[in-house]
């Protein structure tokens, strides 16, 4: 497709391209990360590491239909330009959601989001946000800079309104930060609860995959000790089967830090797992 | 020569090597692996490891006897041949159960199993099996061949008849496998409900390094994340120590996928412990 | 500083050196290790690792000051000679102790707390030593030599006599070293108890990064499975708000041994949480 | 296409796969590797590094024809079994050569350019192949099989009769082996007589990544030190425009051995400068 | 320094910070690299590798003298914003000279030589730039963005006018690149000449470390193979000491990508060899 | 036992332990290391990387002959304390000196020849050092220190007198060290001279693998820039035959430093060479 060009092929997706009802698509940006770069080979890992698995969970007792899933490849980037890769970001998903398809985007660092989450407020005001994240991502600016890893999801909440943020896993931040956030959670525990609040609204998935600790997620960009596992993951997936989602993305994923490759695996079985959520709700 | 020691040997095994009861030899096969090639230079990685820990279990409370291990070294495999490395497998464990001596072997890809498993089940057509893995491992061909890490299991129900593999940790395989088994669990807690199904019975432990979650276990060919941690395992070995057990294994131990050096380690310790498990029945 | 040199910076710190009430320095010594060298490059690679993180601690609801911090840089030592390494460790901690400052000391092996115990036992005969470890270090002598990171803790019982340590975590040793602990537990559940026995008498905090789980921890020197995760040293933080700490360090940090870098960052988010215990203490 | 499959694209290769004279293809097979296993991954990785070079070449002063090149992907292996992938290459070959097309394999181990050579000798028996190489390759079985890494130009001579192969930066074999050769140079100095003596038969050109110093290419599974340098190669360039090419492969790239990166570049980097070569002469 | 801050020391350097006539800084930014990221740690790697070597060069026979050195420390920079980079590092050299001293700069990408040539080029019109470098970096754009490490040069002779640039071992750019340079030589051949060009004339020295065969330098963004040894540029260095040197560089050093860390030891080595050429014709 | 063979055994090496003539020992010490430690795994890599390699020498055209090689291990050694190595070193070569075999060591730390040096020049007090190294080692102290990897070969003169080392390779030290050796060169062209002057005496040949430029030996403690390659070292080989070798060693091969494991491999065709010069002079 226009804009795309196709780095590895993902296993979940047989689709068609220009059809498929969930399109999954790759960020490969990491201009503005802080500590360690590296998540722009994030999207080409997970496609990689996804050929080691099966098509079905045993956990929700499902299989994943690959037909109804398409991989868009990576979107053309700018380096060193956040503004241009934003609206790349918009557009693409922005015709997506015209064509009524469930964009899931893999990073790339979490900047990354705030691009889908501006093409998709156009359409759903009233969207909500699902993070699950080691860090609040709540400074106003980072550096100096208002575009920023560090400052995404405050972007996100100058977008949405007051209200609209629910934050999972978050173990970092300035004083500050927690004080802003209006609903945030150390682990997962209170997961239920958000979903229940946000109801039948249309809402967004994004994961910072340095919410799993590091142990079990080594490759990212600022590793944060004391996370959750992969397990604790699943057992909250049930919960995750309630909203109207609308759109996801995956990001942080950091494969050069991680010489096991067991992070870009996690990252493919999380994506399995969130492909049969999505497409049981479809 | 005193004053020397040989590295690449297995520190726990001291014993003669035409005579001690318990015989340790690797088997450096990966000549199926599907994902990641390495389990190959598993043995030599366990050996040194060994190096780094003590004779005695604070878990158990006893100290393993040296005296009583010897460690064969490796046996000699074609590469490119899996029905001659088979062979060569059988060969060396029916020498040795001839013998009167207790195999474990330590691999290799997970194939590897199927060769002692046929010398065994030879002697003892009652066998079980008891398998640690995080794969079912019960296709019955993989890309079009019967004999593979992934259907090695399959092969030996098809040697031993129905009723006799008790599967643990198992969190991956198709919906077909899942179906197919006959005593499968996620995690470890079954463990005593199938000791005491065993009963008296003659039984094999094999043990696939990835039933532990990658993040103790990285250095492994095929990681699936979700699995059981080290001390799950330390938990369980009380029950352990029920069945009459006639050989054993380690497998898929893949050094080069984990810098770190913790999967070798983690593979010497457990070999520790179950060599204690061992002798404390005999 | 004299003795001194500074091979990068501590963020925590920003205090002036020659006055700020607690002292970081590092003592880059790995000359008597057994298994994997390395711990020479621990200070640098926490120092690194702290630029990643926050002042801020969520889980004990307060900020570090950095200006009640100072980083000395680290200690220069003759390699090959262990006795005058801890020479100029215990010369630099009297020093600090004369002045009524804080040592907070990054190794480096094991074996150089045993300078500091010696410089602050003769200032406070009635010490009492909290350890965190995997292995209990009670051994008399080591492959011939009393001075090792094998026997640092039995030489420092040899100093201040029988009922002073209290050892946590430890889950590797000979069955003479765990009849011959006073004190000893392989996890945190008994920290309480030993806070309590302490009361208000002077203590000193080692923790060796080893008695963290390999998956948490894997950049160490002797790696051993079946340990604590980050999360279990959080709870427990509230516990160590009791004593009189006198002195600590944080050792075993062997960065080569882990590229995802993980490792220095959780070393890093130890020594921030536990600056705050300390200053919260003063 | 059929019996192949996608795993990320040549930079150098926007033809119709259906119909481009030059057909690039992987052959991820590494099933009799006898030291170091990993070059199934070698295709996808010379993918990955071709993106970072340019279509023109200043040693040869032309540019590249992206549009006249077609990447059809990797072959779809059942491992484990040597013959059935040799069956596999040679009827991929035998369909492109029907069509016309010339066909450019990237290994994997070297036992796949028997494949391509049993396509090409059926329908031109007058074949003769130019091997840069460090090893002979001219064993007639190892460790007992036939079909091996180290036996591959054994079987091709088997093929081709006497004095049809030539060899080059070979310093490694048996003294049989290097009995055996009928032309055989430890550098390129012979490059120009082969040539002459080929005339214009038809020839295939296979390129071992290890006829490099490991010090150029170490990412190959075994490094022979006293290789030859990139320049070496470069400036033989112009001596290889002679005979009438009808195919060739550049094999033996394992990349999880080079965390470097750079002998994926260079085999890249080589790649492109052939395809110069073998488009000049078209 | 104000807009500095330390993150490592230089062996190199005991010299007055606001005083030493040459002053050592680093420029950490890698927000425009294209293919592999990481250059940003290259001065902290080189300043820790520095501490391998000695003061005294053999080849030159003459010693550095470190007190009239300073090692300033690293430029803070705002990531994803790279006009505000090479703002602060227009200033910051802008400052030095102003106080007659010596601005030798450690990338970072080559993009941060621009910040230098801006503020020298307004002190000195006529100044010429002596480039050793694998690329031409004389694009004019870079994926649509005009500041980016491949258009560095072309911005830089935007600024001088023509005829300003020389080119040292350049092998890889477009035909229009190649076509475009004015003074440009594959190998370090006609250094001499150039330098007589040059004559009296004010010089700036940028040697990008990938001017290096991979095999000596593979820790760096764009590797590309056939470049020169460090023999090469040892016996070039007489030729260096000609011109009027008013400021210098090395950039493009990536620690992150050789872990064997002997591409920063060769950059400390090449920057003692450079220091001790500037220090000669002080 | 028949079909099994012991990984960790030199591959060169099948002679009996207790008369073979060449007696191969590894001498796993690092204790003194200023820079990068882990020489102390050299030994077990150049052990496997041997069993890559063939008995053949193209180069010399001659066979190495492993029933006349015996390799006995690994010293045992106590940690902390090189005073109580070298005494173990001295003792083990005393003994083989008085079988009249011929000891050649494998390091471990350059430090370790001292020990062999001692026992050797007390049955010939007029041996000579044949010495190929990056650096001069001549150093009276280093750090404050008698015994050190910096200061062995100024030990070795002290005790041989003047006048008795020849050093090749010489690239780094200090300008005393320079002006202090008596045969020093920075490549290997003045060897032949050397062989020459020491004629018939009894002469002791220590490699440390850093002469080898860092392309070709990345795996070592102190890499330095400019050396020789292996090319380099194959030509000299026929200037080797010359001397009455009484003993050699190849030292400072440091494995963990380089991934790509190349540094092992080329130690052991080093080794492999060298017997056959030193069974040729038999």
């Amino acid at each position: 497709m226009k804009g795309f060009y196709q780095p590895g092929h993902l296993l979940f997706a047989s689709g068609d391209p220009t059809r498929a009802p969930l399109a999954v698509y790759g960020m490969p940006f990491d201009g503005t990360t802080s500590y360690r770069p590296g998540t722009r080979s994030g999207p080409l890992a997970i496609r990689e590491a996804s050929t080691s698995l099966e098509f079905y969970s045993p956990k929700q007792g499902r299989e994943l239909d690959p037909e109804r899933v398409a991989d868009l490849g990576d979107l053309e980037f700018p380096f060193g330009n956040p503004e241009a890769v934003l609206g790349r970001i918009d557009d693409a998903v922005t015709g997506l959601a015209k064509q009524g398809r469930f964009p899931l985007g893999l990073g790339g660092e979490h900047l990354v989001t705030l691009g889908a989450i501006r093409a998709l407020a156009r359409v759903h005001p009233d969207l909500s946000i699902v993070q699950l994240d080691a860090h609040t991502d709540l400074r106003d600016a980072y550096e100096g800079e208002k575009l920023s890893h560090a400052t995404v999801i405050r972007r996100c909440q100058d977008l949405l309104g007051p209200g609209r943020i629910y934050q999972f896993g978050i173990r970092s931040g300035t004083r500050e930060e927690f004080e802003a956030a209006a609903f945030l959670s150390s682990d997962l525990s209170r997961l239920e609860e958000a979903i229940h609040r946000i109801g039948n609204g249309p809402a967004y998935l994004t994961v910072d995959i340095d919410v799993f600790d590091p142990a079990y997620a080594p490759g990212t960009g600022t590793p944060e000790p004391g996370g959750i596992s992969f397990r604790e993951l699943e057992a909250a997936l049930p919960h995750l089967t309630g909203p109207r989602w609308i759109g996801a993305d995956i990001v942080e994923v950091s494969p050069g830090w991680d010489p096991t490759g067991r992070t870009p695996v996690l990252a493919a079985k999380l994506l399995r797992e969130l492909i049969i959520v999505f497409q049981k709700g479809a």
